[in-house]
């Protein structure tokens, strides 16, 4: 078994039991619609990378929990949001919030989400984290969702524009998802009293892992097994997102498929056109392309890891492990 | 000219310059959105309330204006939000967020607005503020984000409620309005350094104050001037809402006009039909009954403000104003 598998599987029910007991509370249905997703899975990802990093720098890793609860928090907030907005259906294997509850409760338990992120942070101080610390731990919890509201309002965008660049797509992922990998291996390095050079390293190689899981993302959202997923493929085509792979299958194909292309992308719910648009996008080359950038993200990633402090062989693995899983992954 | 409303003067361009400053960057659909609301107006409540209470615990207000920015940000964002869900189309004069942006952009505006509350709460450092006072700020302004959202849910589960008991509303517009008064207050006193048993009077003091300024929206609902209150009239009626004054009126009125009343609630559109259910209101008593207690829970705010450590005899005067100032304005 991975080394992070094994330790995410030790830190995951210390994560879960700080941030559902934050998640309890009246009107039922707010604190229900709110739990939902956090309960139904995932991969707790962000949090077992803040509490490796933590580890990795020679800190305890229990000081950092509400703080690994805050960024597991943050991302929620951010899956409730964004799915009322693309009109996604199913994630983890359930339905979306929104698809439950209506919308106006989804905007309120994304709400009550985003405000226990804070109030886990405040709670580091518990955890003997000093005050200043955690004022640090606030402020870059806050700039990652800025950061992360921002790539969303490009993705969003995005949609309706038909050409976007892959430079315009790198910069939109490194804002709505490499961020908060980045922040997540941040704070874990902050609580750690970790050196700013280390740090920076550190950020460096969350941002970068962060990229090659949105690139991957894409990836699998055009061929993944839907049941692995949790939710239904070709859902990007459906919504016409300017994924990688559209981005490069649009650089490279012949004018009368791009037109065929452009045609479906976002504009029809026929599993048909939508199944050989598809094809399209992978007879393109698109496909390889995607997996090879991702690869070259886990290779700087790689690099960046190597030059930070992290002093614990056992984490040192961890974290390659980490990278390495992230681009190989099959949900 | 009151003094409440000169100290108002003299702080808003520091409240605002703040707040702006945060609300500045690309995209800027994103940004132009989230500024939109705080441009529009407002009446600055809550952050003069928090300055004038640190001023007169007998600290420097400057301190605390992060503080300040960060509660307004706080009612902005709730604004924005809670127009997507109750299908405001006006307020402050000018179109809703999602009326002009769109529903998705107007829940990343109000998102970005909540994230910009924690960093400027987390600026309140470069002020001054020791690093365990910032926290603690932190901390009340999640815990008053998670209980607005809890009586949003509440105002929107009565929608759908035939009847709402007195208790049930006013625990209702407790936590969906009055909290922000409280905790303005609080975390006011805070920065001030106030003695825990001081800043429990001032709580109160804010969370009266908030109930009766709910009770007067609700009045101004129904009888203010359109113009002057920048967003239509009977919106309450037309969105069914448990206002005080359809829950005394059900309960005043006899059995037939009851049954006219819950026939037009949340059902019509029809102005004449509002304007007679308006008008049975009226008829009925519950806009006196609601001026009556409106005036009682300025009445408790006044004899808390009179128990707390308020030292600055100015302040104390400028407090007692705005209690007042609270159940007389027209808007």
């Amino acid at each position: 078994m991975l080394k992070i598998l094994e330790f995410g599987k030790k830190v995951r029910p210390f994560i879960d039991k700080f941030m559902f007991e934050l998640l309890r509370g009246k009107p039922s249905e707010l604190y229900d619609a709110a739990s939902h997703l956090p309960k139904a899975g995932g991969k707790r990802l962000r949090p077992v990378l803040l509490l490796a990093v933590t580890k990795g720098v020679g800190e305890n890793w229990k000081k950092a929990i509400p703080a690994a609860a805050a960024i597991e928090l943050l991302h929620n907030f951010t899956l409730v949001h964004d799915d009322i907005m693309d009109k996604d259906e199913f994630r983890r294997g359930v339905p979306t919030v929104h698809k439950i509850w209506g919308e106006d409760i989804a905007i309120l338990a994304g709400d009550l989400l985003f405000s226990k992120v804070f109030e886990a942070a405040s709670k580091l101080l518990d955890y003997g984290v000093e005050p200043d610390k955690v004022v640090q731990v606030v402020n870059r919890l806050s700039q990652a969702a800025t950061i992360v509201a921002e790539g969303q309002t490009l993705d969003l965008r995005f949609v309706k524009e038909v050409y976007v660049s892959e430079r315009e797509y790198l910069d939109m992922i490194e804002r709505k998802t490499a961020t908060l990998f980045k922040i997540a291996a941040e704070i874990g390095a902050i609580i750690g009293n970790a050196s700013s050079e280390c740090i920076e390293k550190i950020k460096e190689y969350g941002l970068n892992i962060g990229i090659a899981f949105q690139i991957r993302d894409d990836i699998l959202g055009l061929t993944a097994d839907e049941k692995k997923l949790g939710k239904p493929v070709y859902s990007d085509l459906r919504e016409g997102k300017k994924t990688i792979l559209v981005i490069n299958a649009l650089s490279k194909l012949p004018e009368h498929e791009k037109q065929f292309l452009l045609k479906v992308l976002g504009k029809t719910q026929d599993i048909n056109l939508l199944k050989k648009a598809a094809e399209l996008i992978i007879r393109s080359g698109a496909l390889d392309y995607a997996e090879e950038l991702a690869k070259q993200y886990v290779k700087k990633a790689l690099i960046s890891l190597e030059q930070s402090c992290i002093q614990d062989k056992e984490v040192y693995e961890m974290l390659k492990e980490l990278a390495l899983y992230i681009v190989e992954r099959e949900r």
